[in-house]
């Protein structure tokens, strides 16, 4: 199985001395040499003079013009002549590096420091005279690289077949991966050798909403081990989707080579493009340190600093929200008899006959409202206020929501008035369905609407099959419908959380109100069958590295079956990871998911997730490794509080909290939320312990995670 | 090559007897027979006594379920179980019957008579207990039927993979066709045999600017005659195509067969369907005389009254337009250099340097408001005013218009200013280059627009392939977004003159601010390359049916060689023939389509022009056969002026326009506009002669129409 390269190697080697181009991190432990090898563009990456990256291709194929017909999808091999991946000469290079420190509007820090040496190489294809230009940028913890298409005679218009950048590693590595998909993120993710992704590929995908599997390929952002004496992690991933597909990585298990998979629309297009354009950013980020992985903001610094000239109006938020009940089965949605054929237009929603069991009614807000205001929240989402919900899902149903009409039970203008006057703002929720020429058809009214109520924050929703039909969630015209919607969000001052979109890969540096994205499995899983023990600890290596996850924590009531007798379904954490979470995720429009009757039985446990903070000062990984554990530090926006959590997967684990990030010479108050000594997240999760205890930055304070089990510390310095 | 059905009509007559259920039209003349064979529906037609359309098959084919994917357009034989073709017993029957007299807001004549007989039959799959309904109207002019789809407990949400409608000829017949296409119905048309179709069809398609041919398939409406002593015109057709994919005719040419062929999307689906539902409905209109079958306003009549509750501000004009010159090449519609790669959001447009040719600039606009207002028009479109158009077309660029920014030499304030204080009106183009999502994303804006500066009419244009890619002209998706502009433009106001999107099919009466399309060759097509002589006199058995065309008649000056030396393209009409046309082709929203400068060489001619009617009391086909041609007299509304229009094909002809259709008793003043005695359409087409004469309804007047040529007849009472 063990590939044999030597003699292209050796090549390499041989052509590496007579043109190759040298580029090297400003720390100097990274260097990238790119060279054409016979008119075609190769680069590698060395980590401290070991090989990350042996000689990779780059290029893209192109359709032949941009009037794609069926059947286009079938490449002839006359398409060859279109490509942009061959025939290259190289006809200028220029260099260039900064280091700057800047400040996200919500962040995990104050300052990203976002410091880099840039090589930008100019090509010509000779035969049919266009240029394009590969840039590169090294930083301390690895590369990134795009294609930019300056506008020029021969190159205007032009539709991708395939991108060819590739990642051609020299051995077998770990891989912590999920099933690609055009439609789909939420799937589990696997452990396994990069050499045994093909075997255990079909079995790693089960069915979701809206799916169109890439076969042997998995996703992006994936997490890379090189195992051994001299450890490295690796994480591949991408920056700066814009006006451009999602990419999947293909897998050659025998060469241990990636290739990059962008997404297709239906007629095997990957990107219609007009110069001046570029492509994202693929990035590889490297470090014998899992931690510096984790905390790496390249994919951030890969961005465009924001355009947005008022930023004001986007806050950190803890929420909590109509919602979990009806994840779990408890209420519903929908308002009339679920399953009911409903037509916006024609049918009379105040004639329906209710099922009795809708969630979003006045009643039941109101009392969400009074509870969210007595615990310090700052809003509170509800979901199926609207008409629709009764035939919302898996119909290929355009116009299925208006964001416009309330339920008759869910009266929009009184409950937005009940809960300002006790402090909290309703969160809006879009549901769309998939439906994204729906969505954009209403988007003005419905966010004039919401400033007419005072929402300003709304969670979107893009659950099953796309409409335009024929595009995927991850195509091109479905990426740039998101951004439609968080720019028109931003007209109207509202802040974004999006669910079933693309995954975020650094964006929200560009668009601050873009707060974050769904994108994997979250917290709902958990009720659908289930995440594993160590999701929380692969989610920051893979999902977290482009921007935050509205995952949905703070589940306290794990076992379903406090619902429905029998019910088999649990969430596979104890009560005190739920807490940890906190931390470890990072969320700036933050739940508390779980309902208020199982906060009111453990006001204790509760108090941890009222206090803990939704921005921050400063972060810092203490302790990580990809599917084990995650133990996090953070430092509470504009304040000397500071949070710890701490995660493990299946197995228990003993760890040791090194306070030595906190101030020296101050006295801090800590509160710590641990697991009981006879928790387990499937026989005892409830069970936790808090306690307090006064500390210094001098002090190590051990504690013990059960198998899926974890801690949260909230410090306050001693006055 | 005739085919042998004996054993099939034996059986046909045998069944007959047995279960066949009869309905006749009001007048008797024509009997509607349908039955279940086997479970499978049919239905046939007789006009006295005559079969006119065999037993011919109904039903529809159905995908499995809505969620259409990669390779779902290749049926299997599992498929079939899902269809509504076969299985069926006859539960229930209605009859019903209606003699109503309504009005059109515009149209050719005063009062509309909707008399026709009903039957529908309720139909129950047993195997999967699902019913539809099949229901026919049998008018004195031919029979219309449709699908239904009731709400149901097993029939909701379905996707149409195919509609089974058949029209089974006994005979072969002469046919006038085009080639069918799901994105253009700009093709010249043929006049073969039925059975010729196949062997012609190939070299019967040019290109265009989208194109999705449909092999050995014909255009709806199709004309078709029956040959012989006793002669029979037949039109085939549809109405009232909305929420559903217009469709074509697919050619049997052994068996004279007709099958629907609904437009695909680019998932191979036709028509995503939630009950309850109807499909259009299939229109078979006959008659001995030709002039019967133009005159029929069966596709109105079969749809809906309109729902609009002001439709005062729909009104008939007559405009002129600064677009010929662009059509021929002597100005352009861009400002910038043709060509140029142009962002609408980056381009500095005030920068851009000028092609010095730009049409839409403030001083030519200005000297045609002043023609036209000197000349008693409403209204002037103007092509070309905004940005966008340097790159508009084939580069499948979805944000190519804004719809609001005029260029740097269009100021549209004054500009309407300008026209409002000399009594005209600027109509307002929205080219959208087939980018409808972007126009909806547009629309509201470029409707206050519109509203802002006066604007009461839109040209709409959709050259180029569609986006949403994968759609077509003619799908599902696309006739919505046409008929959701139509409601947009009535919120604000507006009429809709629609170009390159889908023929009209009686939805006039519906929406009667949609008040043409054009959906055909138009006058453009002269200058791209010459509609044939007889094009004209087929026009109005196909395209017209089912609403007004904008064909921009008015072209005095047809050689282009006037404009360009050596030119070789001309409109191959005479003079006198484009006068015709203001009669012959009903039209509310009429062009003027010549430059003014040729207008002023013809002041004498050009009156006819300035005196036309656009909306009409009365109309009286007088002779007319299909490719030949066709005299046409019309009653101005409100008024006792009535106009007569006669033109020719290829050949010349003499004719006598009986006047019987006067009053009787009272004395009109005519004024003939008629051929030159040494007029020809190639090699003097601007040789004419005007003369007066007093005329009464008993008057017969001989006039001589060269080949392609025509006269024009204004007719006053003498008061």
């Amino acid at each position: 199985m063990k590939k044999i390269k030597i003699g292209a190697a050796l090549l390499s080697m041989m052509f590496a001395g007579v043109n190759a181009q040298t580029l090297k991190s400003p720390d100097g432990k990274f260097e990238m040499n790119f060279q054409l090898k016979g008119g075609v563009p190769f680069y590698n990456l060395k980590y401290e003079g070991k090989t990350v990256l042996e000689d990779s291709k780059l290029g893209l194929r192109l359709f032949k013009d941009t009037s794609i017909k069926f059947a286009s999808e079938i490449a002839k091999p006359e398409d060859a002549k279109n490509d942009l991946n061959n025939g290259f000469t190289k006809t200028d290079e220029k260099r260039d590096s900064k280091n700057e420190t800047w400040q996200p509007v919500l962040g995990e820090k104050k300052n990203y420091i976002n410091h880099y040496n840039e090589f930008a190489v100019t090509l010509n294809q000779t035969s049919t005279d266009r240029n394009i230009i590969i840039k590169f940028r090294l930083f301390n913890d690895g590369l990134g690289f795009r294609y930019e298409f300056p506008q020029q005679k021969n190159l205007n218009y032009f539709v991708i077949r395939e991108e060819d950048s590739e990642f051609d590693f020299p051995s077998d590595m770990k891989a912590w991966w999920m099933v690609a998909d055009y439609d789909s993120q939420e799937y589990q993710y696997q452990e396994t050798k990069v050499s045994e992704i093909p075997t255990k590929w079909a079995k790693a995908a089960d069915a979701n909403a809206s799916q169109t599997l890439i076969k042997n390929a998995v996703q992006s952002p994936l997490m890379l081990k090189v195992e051994g004496k001299t450890p490295l992690y690796i994480n591949v991933a991408e920056a700066a989707v814009l006006d451009y597909p999602a990419s999947h990585l293909e897998v050659d298990a025998v060469n241990f080579k990636l290739k990059t998979h962008l997404t297709a629309d239906r007629q095997g297009a990957k990107g219609y493009m007009q110069t001046s354009a570029t492509t994202p950013w693929r990035t590889v980020i490297v470090s014998p340190k899992a931690e510096v992985v984790m905390d790496s903001k390249m994919l951030f610094n890969l961005n465009e600093p924001t355009k947005y000239t008022d930023t004001s109006y986007i806050h950190p938020t803890k929420y909590m929200g109509v919602w979990w009940e009806m994840i779990i089965g408890k209420s519903q949605w929908a308002y009339g008899q679920p399953e009911s054929n409903v037509h916006l237009d024609k049918t009379d929603f105040t004639k329906l006959t209710p099922n009795g069991n809708h969630g979003a009614n006045n009643i039941k807000v109101k009392e969400y409202i009074d509870f969210a205001a007595e615990n310090g929240f700052e809003a509170l989402l509800i979901e199926g206020w609207n008409i629709g919900w009764e035939d919302w899902f898996g119909r290929s149903k355009e116009y299925v929501f208006d964001f416009q009409t309330p339920y008759p039970d869910f009266d929009i203008k009184m409950l937005n008035d009940y809960a300002h006057a006790k402090g909290i703002k309703l969160i809006m929720h879009h549901e769309t369905s998939g439906s994204a020429t729906n969505y954009e058809r209403f988007a003005d009214k419905a966010f004039q609407l919401m400033n007419k109520y005072g929402y300003d924050a709304v969670k979107t929703g893009y659950v099953g099959d796309v409409i335009p039909r024929g595009e995927h969630h991850y195509s091109q015209w479905m990426i740039n419908h998101y951004y439609r919607i968080v720019e028109k969000a931003n007209e109207y001052k509202v802040m974004v959380n999006s669910h079933e979109s693309v995954r975020p890969t650094g964006e929200s540096r560009t668009y601050p109100n873009y707060i974050s994205a769904e994108a994997a499995r979250g917290g709902e899983y958990d009720a659908f069958g289930g995440n594993n023990p160590d999701h929380h600890t692969i989610l920051p290596f893979t999902r977290w590295m482009g921007g935050s996850m509205d995952y949905t924590p703070g589940i306290f009531q794990t076992k379903l079956d406090y619902y429905f007798p029998g019910d088999k379904r649990f969430v596979k954490t104890t009560l005190a990871k739920q807490l940890a979470l906190y931390v470890t995720m990072y969320m700036p429009l933050q739940m508390a998911a779980d309902l208020p009757e199982n906060y009111k039985k453990h006001m204790d446990a509760f108090q941890f997730i009222k206090d803990v903070a939704a921005d921050w000062d400063d972060t810092k990984i203490l302790s990580a490794e990809p599917g084990e554990f995650v133990h996090t530090a953070r430092k509470a926006k504009g304040t000397d509080n500071w949070f710890v959590g701490g995660i493990t997967d299946e197995k228990a684990m003993d760890y040791t909290v090194d306070f030595s990030f906190l101030d020296k010479g101050k006295k801090y108050e800590a509160t710590i939320y641990q697991d009981g000594k006879d928790a387990d997240y499937i026989d005892n999760p409830q069970s936790y312990h808090i306690y307090k205890k006064t500390i210094t930055s001098k002090t190590k304070l051990p504690v013990h995670l059960v198998r899926s089990g974890g801690y949260a510390i909230s410090i306050k310095p001693v006055k």
